[in-house]
């Protein structure tokens, strides 16, 4: 059918169109078909259907659309009812509990990468996936997929170490002590980070109040190459892009499948060249694994899926039942690990899981003897050559390698919640500490956050500051002090949690 | 956060705002989450995020959303973050293989109606009710909650007859004689059908080349209670509307959950008050259903849940593999249908079907004796009774009740495919024939179609012809034509379906 063009300019992510009930009928589809648009070019995109915005006789193209047509308005173009991509039928295979093959499975994920794909077909491959999961089989293919479909970096020397945190611990900062000490014993480390999605800051957001962290996977060699390491935000690399489109599915179904998981974390180190990492999984009833069975059986995972790729994989269990350090959110946990490079100074928490992991690489890397790693790494920070090293590295990403702790800003509202009564800290409850620091701001003011005076176990007494609320704004500070009294935050042994009462 | 608003004049299906990715940051959301808008009024949104439509500072909202919050462009509105709606726990449940309870389901179920849920929610519950199917229980459940969140309708006298097709199988056109015969026997039949999604045509495509078909459940009553009975589409009558929502995920994935079927089958029969019907299971390789296991599960299915809804339901399992009469496609069918009741005269399968339906229907109506229903039918059409009652439903409905079979149009442009060979016709392939309908125009084009010249079982020289493709447009017919020559639909006994020769 012919049809005047009619620029809709929205961005959807994928090519899509958008035409009159009656021409729709006319040409015998329904929204969410695909038709050919011909103008010189020829793209297949999806259909919307409208009663009253296009008139019968236009087509609507969206952005995306548009810009790959180069069509003008009022431009005669013809659509024409298209197939169906052919990953439809392997997204039905999956909803049918059949296992992929290796070729399937790429046709998917080249599919989800091109945006060939509706929310609904994306959202129905990864609602299945979750339901029944994936073999070992599906996740390597999965996994070579999410690599093959983006952009991929290669060392000429080697190793190329990486490591990586499942999370679900909040305060967890280590990537800025760890990267820095693992290059400055001459390892390369070209570290890619997200950001937070529902946490109060990935290791990108805290990067990025130091230097810049948007780079292309070109430039990520070419630092990695000069200093030997680089904390980078993955979301600009084109690294694995499939990753971001599955997960703009998985975060309004709060859900985070198994399979995708291990696949998009090994994507990412596959495709930056790492063929050596230490994985760290926090374990805990408040973190993403609750019990040690889980934690192992995950490890194993990782590694199975490590030997399948030719990546060497260990993998370190630890505490994820309270915050690493003693802060949260951006200003104030860049502080905490500058100070730890500084002086050798901070929370055991910190200091400790920053040199079990960095140890850990130190070894697999080959630079340190067999259980001389956190030794290593210990002298490493306390001789100043880590805090040089990540010197370096801020300059190279184009930060100011002049900073200093103290310099590092944070929120100038501030707001502290006092015990109401003697005792010991029991419990503190991870997730709305977290909850607490993003209605404060964060991840997006860089000086929002928690400063958590007591931890698990220490004694309290009443009218002890129990943490610190730290706001860059006004308004978001009285919203994060409501919401820290809306529920408890942390125990007090002998508190009472809340008060029923039949008046 | 104070924003100003902007119309974005899309119909998106539920209440939509879409917001600068800066400001959505600062709000600490994503795209997917929900928020509140706030003018005088106060809505719920689901949240969409950009990098350059909207500028920040300001909010696009969708026209749904805009109508709700009756405001003007440039209006300074709040925008904070909201609670998810709890149906979507309820979805997760659902995901993890957990039973629902009759008020979760209802929550749901209520959401969808309302657009409360994304896209991403919807299709995820689609998607976990399709692996997981559904127990008795939840079926019921889901009925229900279908029901209740739409029109309904109850009669003041009983019985209120109704008859339904699972579909599958084309030229289904005996609804046309069904009602007028069961209605003629003074009993109730509010019969509501649907359109063709990827047939030929449903009832009411076909009804409506005679008399409108788009009524309120008042009016169908009121139809009804006038003349016995009524021919309407039921996508008009917001009766069970969830409906057509699950469809439209269904849809686009090919997908048709048993759980979701039956429900939406009871649901719509439940709210026009019907207690009596007949349920129509094509079965066949070509069909829905492919055996007769199968299809007696089905029914057992149908009968169980019409005994938790107080309905009488009786199953009649026929044959599936082969069109019904001679004719696909509007006209084409109607003329078919209008020359049975005129002369009782036509193909043996629409006889036949036609009067097994309505003959279980008047017996357990209780207008004829055991056994005598069939026969009852086939004097109730030879009086000329049938006839007399379909044109009262067509004038009632605001046709013309003069018209006869000969002055139904068809479509002028024609092509007849003629068979390469002697021979018995072996196979029909009902998909083919569908889909080469659809090239010719149909179900939007009602002159479109195809007449069957022989059927299964039928002999047929070189030369004879096997079909003729009727379209209301050249183009379409020519495109019939090719689409009828790019593989068989029919298969004449010793015909080679295609030759591969290494040349």
């Amino acid at each position: 059918m012919k049809m005047k063009a009619q620029p809709y300019d929205i961005e959807v992510g994928r090519y899509e169109i958008i035409v009159n009930a009656t021409d729709a009928d006319e040409l015998g589809i329904h929204a969410g078909d695909r038709v050919q648009v011909k103008n010189r070019d020829t793209i297949t995109a999806v259909v919307e259907t409208t009663d009253a915005i296009i008139p019968p006789g236009r087509v609507g193209i969206y952005r995306e659309a548009w810009e790959a047509l180069k069509t003008v308005p009022d431009e005669v173009v013809e659509v024409i009812p298209a197939e169906r991509p052919r990953s439809i039928q392997y997204i039905r295979k999956k909803m049918d509990k059949q296992k992929l093959t290796s070729e399937e499975m790429h046709d998917i994920i080249a599919d989800i990468v091109k945006g060939n794909l509706t929310e609904i077909e994306l959202t129905s491959f990864v609602t299945a996936s979750y339901i029944y999961g994936m073999d070992a089989d599906e996740i390597e293919w999965m996994t070579r997929a999410m690599v093959k479909t983006g952009d991929q970096i290669s060392f000429d020397t080697h190793p190329v170490m990486d490591h990586h945190s499942i999370g679900g611990v909040p305060g967890n900062k280590i990537s800025l002590c760890v990267v820095p000490i693992v290059a400055a014993a001459g390892l390369l480390i070209p570290k890619t980070s997200s950001r937070a999605i529902t946490g109060a800051g990935g290791s990108a957001d805290l990067m990025e109040i130091l230097a810049p962290v948007s780079f292309s996977a070109e430039e990520v060699k070419k630092i990695t190459t000069k200093v030997g390491g680089c904390l980078v935000w993955g979301g600009a690399t084109n690294i694995a892009p499939a990753d971001d489109k599955i997960i703009g599915v998985e975060y309004p179904l709060s859900i985070d499948p198994r399979s995708q998981l291990i696949s998009s974390v090994m994507a990412k180190k596959y495709a930056v060249g790492a063929d050596t990492m230490v994985l760290d999984i926090p374990m805990g009833n408040q973190s993403k694994i609750a019990t040690i069975q889980e934690a192992r059986k995950l490890a194993r995972d990782f590694i199975e899926l490590g030997d399948r790729l030719k990546m060497r994989v260990e993998c370190a269990i630890t505490y994820g039942g309270s915050p690493i350090g003693r802060t949260i959110g951006g200003g104030l946990e860049v502080r905490e690990a500058l100070t730890m490079l500084e002086k050798f100074e901070g929370p055991t928490s910190l200091i400790e899981k920053t040199l079990a992991i960095s140890g850990m690489m130190l070894e697999m890397g080959g630079v340190a003897a067999k259980n001389e790693g956190q030794k290593m790494a210990a002298e490493i920070v306390k001789s100043g050559k880590a805090l040089r090293k990540f010197k370096e590295i801020i300059e190279v990403q184009g930060g100011d390698p002049k900073i200093t702790s103290e310099q590092v800003p944070v929120g100038d509202k501030v707001a502290t919640v006092l015990s109401p009564q003697d005792g010991y800290v029991l419990e503190i409850f991870n997730k709305r500490l977290v909850a607490v620091c993003r209605t404060a701001g964060a991840p997006h003011d860089k000086g929002a956050g928690i400063l958590i005076h007591k931890k698990k176990g220490e004694y309290v007494k009443k009218g002890d500051g129990l943490f610190t609320i730290y706001a860059d704004k006004e308004w978001k500070l009285d919203a994060a002090i409501k919401e820290s009294l809306r529920d408890p935050i942390m125990f007090v042994e002998g508190m009472v949690l809340e008060k029923v009462q039949v008046v």
